[in-house]
């Protein structure tokens, strides 16, 4: 937060724009910006901060949360059971904790049985409800008939319905009931659960594939390398596990958002470029806010300019997220190619549109694609205390800054005193920046999965923002990495669809037949046969 | 505890002698032993259960321990600087724990420094005061100079001065003070201070070498595989890892220490087999008791026939794990060869001694080698609530049986029921038997060491009892056993003496090449050149 720098289209001087970007589920940032300095005046706080989240709203398990609309309920189209396992809080001490109920899915459907050693496909619950995740990771239940798998869903502790002390309220009062809600009692949780499956189903010699996406990607990249025991091999797709402390540049995620944008239209890319500067004026005339407030339709009058930024710079990451090429409906309903829409919105206002109402036509594709939005609200969770938010607080302390020089953000360095500061007065907690990499490895983890990891597909698109913090060069001649162009977060998860591009069908063809390398040596070395679907090796082409 | 067996000397019929055997510190046994049956009364319990240890009195941290007489500070004889670090209480929870100080011990004396990559020797302490351990492990004392190492011994939680809540009697308090004492947490503690040490040091690229014995080999071994980014290989002396649920035949333990009597004498393995019935005979005679303690010198009325019974089998068993070559003061101070001289005892008798009478003898070369007893005390612990005891209660669930088939101890069956309600009596809590093999690998756990370790060397002496429990086979290229026929409970860790026979000379020279492999393999990735002395490779004849 030191030095000064000048930038704007308007030629204004900006002493200090500063997103706290710490990166969380939605990818949104939280912004900083300070006022334009007069010579009169000192620094002035003109946006202050707000946490951000992975994988949108939607990773969100409050249930008050009012885009929590479960829309998302009519996806589900595959068949499941629902059941419940109980696991200890906190794996690691004997403390007298309550126990709670682990919420898992699970599908024995198109399962080969434990006398053939079926296969148990085993995805890795992440930050939401564990119902959303298995209606958005199509690809699982796709794939699961032809290797006669069975499927299992977990879901991650303190999402959706596993809840401990029995209600999220009470899960999420303060930070002594929150205090579980690390990834290695997720990873821990995991594990316990698929060896008392197994064993009840005595099929402790079926071999456990594990699949995740995002943060669940991460879980799934860890486990093979904490837990390797328990399965064979994992798909970790859009997994930035290399996004801690100092193992990758921090501005890799601003800079990919960015050129999405600038890829579609330079012009798009300056325009939003040049919006924060407008806030900033437009904000500080007279009846600023107000007029913010009409011209971006706002259901509330604006108390601030950081809502306003936070809204827009959410909208962007996510985008950049969910930039499919065909109409999807992930984190909001959204035409195909969407950066394309939003930049052909913006560059297509008659002449004479100012920057703000471009940017505000540019959202509109991302807040309001089917049109039936009156008004917009900012605030989806005003009190920050997600799930998410919590563990981006503890243990999830992914450092992202932000250059103008190579995006189309603000300068913000990541600041970690005050971040701290922040995480007590949101949580009481104290951030341990050094924990993950301590626990599953720092600058040397990719030594580390190739000296110790075997059989993991890192998949990445390379107009995820998160593709800066992924895997994105094999690592071993059984870790690999599947790398797209043209693909965003985690696409190769979803159902396949009529629409889907060459890359991503090959791209997915070459994930089933990694797969079934690991299974087949698997079952070699077992000495059994494989199953006659997984042999014909003719799967890629039957979904 | 079901089935009739009847065996004994004295043609009495025995039901039920059964040893509640579960693998603790001092490896000694409980007894449950039941009466005689007639044919008019329903099974009597004569012996009761005791809790037992792995490596002896020593490795209590009971300051009031009548044992712990700290003899064995007067043999340090290395050079450090005893320092501490504030630990997190769990390391796996954000819960606002109250912190603690690890004590560590270090000495940079030889150490060639950060900017030549010195390496550093990390000692995993385990199960008692750290100082005993660094006294007792001379052999990384002597090769540290050669290497130009770093010497770390940092002591186990819970143990020593490394309490919790500010003190033993706060720490050991209940159930709930006591649950952050486990293995996974103390490989925590270890990685965050090695790590954190080294970020002080600017040592990051340094390579750690692990070092340790019995429980603390357990942890070196383990530690390779949940955090082998931490260092490049380990030393883990009879660590035995497979003493787990079913990975290994649970009556290997007795059936060692058995055949450790048996290979010096028949008749004094015959002696002791034959004792157990004989105690019971006497022990129900008129003023049996008062009898039995007159004859064993005991400083106070016997209670009953148990705490003699388990008396006498943990000198058996500690007897087969400091079963040295030359006279040393581990355990107890005690001659060479010490359980040939327990035989010598037996079998020296006038004739017309009697059985029990001869096993006093026996025992006082473990109890009083010294003769500086005047009476025998049998309650070395009588509340039963030492560190190991609360470990093997909760996560150290290692199964042991006895069979008089192939072993001089009475029938026992382990039977976890039972182990459970005596844990639950004890400490309140329950016992986790499957934890471990979840966490670190079950039946498959050398297939989890082949396919995802390396750099382990797993050193044995057979006529150490829990060699059974152990890495007897080479597992890869790099995760090698080295077994010696006559070696006993990690005597390669022990300073050498001018008394070592050549197969110990062999076994630790063979040790110091493989731990020069490993640097040399690290330096050549780094492009540094080795240390002089490593380079010239005569280390082992430095000693």
């Amino acid at each position: 937060m030191s030095g000064e720098r000048s930038w704007s289209e308007n030629n204004e001087r900006v002493k200090k724009m500063a997103k706290h970007a710490i990166a969380v589920a939605s990818f949104s940032i939280v912004l900083f910006i300070l006022a334009r300095q007069s010579s009169s005046h000192s620094f002035k706080s003109i946006f202050s901060r707000r946490a951000p989240k992975f994988l949108g709203r939607f990773s969100t398990s409050n249930p008050h949360h009012h885009y929590n609309d479960q829309r998302w309920k009519r996806l589900i189209r595959y068949q499941y059971e629902t059941r419940y396992f109980e696991q200890r809080l906190d794996h690691f001490s004997f403390s007298e904790l309550p126990t709670f109920n682990q919420r898992y899915l699970i599908s024995s459907e198109h399962w080969a049985g434990a006398d053939r050693l079926g296969p148990i496909f085993l995805y890795c619950g992440n930050e939401g409800d564990i119902e959303w995740f298995a209606a958005n990771t199509g690809f699982v239940w796709e794939i699961a008939p032809s290797f006669g798998a069975m499927v299992v869903f977990p879901e991650h502790r303190y999402y959706g319905e596993s809840m401990p002390f029995g209600s999220r309220e009470e899960a999420y009062k303060n930070a002594a009931t929150l205090s579980y809600l690390t990834a290695e009692q997720a990873l821990a949780d995991f594990s316990v659960l698929i060896t008392s499956l197994k064993r009840n189903l005595s099929a402790e010699a079926c071999p456990v594939v594990l699949f995740g996406g995002s943060y669940g990607g991460m879980l799934a990249a860890w486990m093979r390398l904490k837990y390797p025991h328990i399965s064979i091999g994992a798909l970790a797709a859009s997994a930035p596990i290399l996004q801690f402390e100092d193992i990758v540049p921090p501005e890799s995620f601003y800079n990919i958002v960015s050129n999405d944008f600038k890829r579609e239209s330079t012009s798009c890319f300056n325009t939003i470029k040049a919006s924060w500067n407008a806030l900033i004026s437009l904000s500080q005339k007279e009846n600023g806010l107000s007029q913010l407030t009409r011209m971006f339709r706002l259901c509330r009058e604006l108390k601030n300019t950081e809502e306003l930024a936070n809204w827009l710079e959410s909208a962007y990451s996510n985008l950049a997220m969910v930039n499919y090429p065909y109409p999807s409906d992930f984190l909001m309903p959204l035409p195909g190619h969407p950066i394309r829409e939003v930049c052909r919105k913006i560059d297509g206002c008659p002449d004479g549109t100012s920057i703000l109402e471009r940017v505000f036509e540019g959202v509109g594709v991302y807040y309001n694609h089917t049109g039936e939005v009156d008004c917009f609200k900012l605030d989806d969770d005003p009190h920050g205390m997600d799930g998410w938010n919590w563990q981006a607080c503890t243990e999830m302390v992914m450092p992202l800054s932000s250059s103008p020089d190579s995006s189309m953000f603000p300068a913000y360095d990541f600041n970690f005193s005050a971040f701290q500061e922040e995480c007590w007065t949101n949580f009481k907690v104290n951030p341990r920046p050094r924990w993950i990499t301590t626990e599953f490895g720092g600058k040397d983890i990719m030594t580390n999965l190739k000296t110790f990891g075997s059989n993991i597909i890192f998949s990445n698109g390379f107009l995820d923002p998160w593709s800066g913090g992924s895997v994105t060069q094999n690592v071993s001649d059984s870790i690999v990495a599947l790398n797209t162009q043209e693909g965003a977060h985690h696409i190769d998860l979803r159902a396949a669809t009529a629409q889907d591009p060459n890359w991503l069908v090959e791209q997915r063809a070459t994930e089933i037949k990694l797969i079934k390398k690991w299974l087949s040596t698997y079952y070699r070395a077992k000495g059994a046969t494989l199953l006659p679907n997984v042999e014909t090796g003719n799967m890629a082409n039957s979904m």
